[in-house]
């Protein structure tokens, strides 16, 4: 009886969401008075509909997606991230961060996965921030609400972006976008991976699957529910506890850095810039 | 005339400041559950302070002072970071990012020298999240609110940190709690500069001056002054210009990435975390 609620709280009104979406990417780029984005292409299914959106908003010509491989990613990866971009006719880059994460991991002698990968993420970063320079290109930002609510991410890494049309969007609404909007199914279809080390997969590493959590995250973030109600959901204590301490653990991820307040003018709290005042 | 009540406005009651420093370092650290901070030590003087101000709140067996040179950088300012780190004590190291910058910047052919600058100042960045992590620290921020509110700074390289104490104090003040923390004079007399290439210097590069950049930004953000009221107080419109364009120019560094809304609970806009609830 559950499965009826559940997949009326998080099914997409997807032409209206894919409407909205392509109208974001293309009203707040040139708002921003830039007329390109530049993006990763991971071959996972989240920069594959950014990509797509940002190609119907922007047309093709205006849209760079950058493959970074580690020399430890899967080739698949690079594959499927070269199915989206013929498929979409974007710019299409490749850029080895082998180089750039091994001159620091090597002398530094980093063999824990967690900081390796880290550190990807982040020579991922430095390279789009450096093509958006040089082609005046927004950096386009593919994480979901899922990933930002759990903090499964690299501050200053994946989550880095300008504009982000998938961040109110949880994984598996992701998924139902992407399927109206025709992205391969060798995409959608594969375990959602960081392919930051062989066989890992998201929902190996979280200890629960998207489906699962992605309800539990709209009852607890959007509905509000008490820990009572959402025990007569069916949701376990133990997954309702190991969700929450996640989302608390990564808030930090999630806020500006905290600035000391000694003024009564402080820069994050008190001054508000020119784009909130509608100018 | 105008002296006068520019050295009213922007001067420090430096005792209260420096305790009013140490303590959010203090009281911030523990309550993001650390007892560590790891800083870069760039030779100049707003790293100077912070690491000043952090020895003093936390010990100078828990902060970490990262010498981060690249092969351009002048010799100057590692030895001066090593000055900083021998008069406190603390646990200093030298990461030359040298080869990580040049396995990006050679093989992508870049020479314009402010993509260059980004490249370093993100590469620090990694370094430091890196050591972070690693020795559970937080990361010490270091830019100031003229930085800030210029945006002159690299967004996700020197803006990012956990905690910044010296955001909301204006460079003139920094200046005036470096000499009443006793930062040594050769750190304070030399010009303030990024080191990115040579003979670089803020002022040069800023095309004004601290001083009068410091008392412009103060009357216009602080005081809320109208233009008829800058020019009054002897400000050029030339000056007042360029820095307000410079404001609104980079106010994108002082921003999280724009989330498209969809749902009635987008995680920037309107979900508030644990630490704004107090707990």
């Amino acid at each position: 009886m559950e499965t009826t609620r559940e997949s009326r709280d998080l099914s997409l009104n997807v032409g209206a969401v894919r409407a909205l979406l392509v109208g974001f990417i293309r009203d707040e780029t040139r708002r921003a008075g830039f007329e390109n984005v530049v993006l990763g292409l991971s071959g996972g299914i989240d920069s594959a509909v950014a990509a797509f959106l940002a190609c119907e908003a922007l047309g093709n010509g205006h849209v760079t997606g950058v493959i970074m491989p580690y020399r430890t990613s899967s080739p698949r990866s690079s594959e499927d991230a070269g199915v989206v971009a013929r498929h979409l006719g974007l710019t299409a880059l490749c850029v080895d961060i082998t180089p750039m994460v091994d001159a620091y991991l090597g002398p530094a002698a980093v063999t824990d996965r967690v900081r390796a990968g880290n550190v990807m993420a982040r020579q991922r970063m430095i390279v789009l921030y450096d093509l958006s320079s040089r082609d005046r290109a927004l950096v386009l930002g593919t994480s979901n609400k899922t990933e930002i609510l759990l903090g499964y991410g690299t501050l200053y890494g994946d989550t880095a972006c300008a504009l982000n049309p998938l961040g109110d969007l949880y994984k598996t609404q992701v998924v139902q976008l992407a399927r109206a909007m025709g992205v391969p199914e060798q995409i959608i279809a594969k375990p959602p991976s960081a392919d930051l080390w062989e066989g890992q997969t998201d929902e190996g590493e979280l200890g629960f699957t998207y489906a699962e959590v992605d309800r539990l995250l709209y009852y607890m973030t959007d509905e509000g529910r008490s820990d009572e109600e959402l025990a007569e959901l069916g949701f376990s204590r133990r997954l309702m506890e190991d969700v929450k301490a996640m989302v608390r653990r990564n808030q930090f991820k999630r806020r500006p850095p905290l600035v000391a307040k000694v003024s009564h003018k402080t820069v994050e709290a008190d001054i508000r810039n020119a784009r909130d005042r509608g100018t």
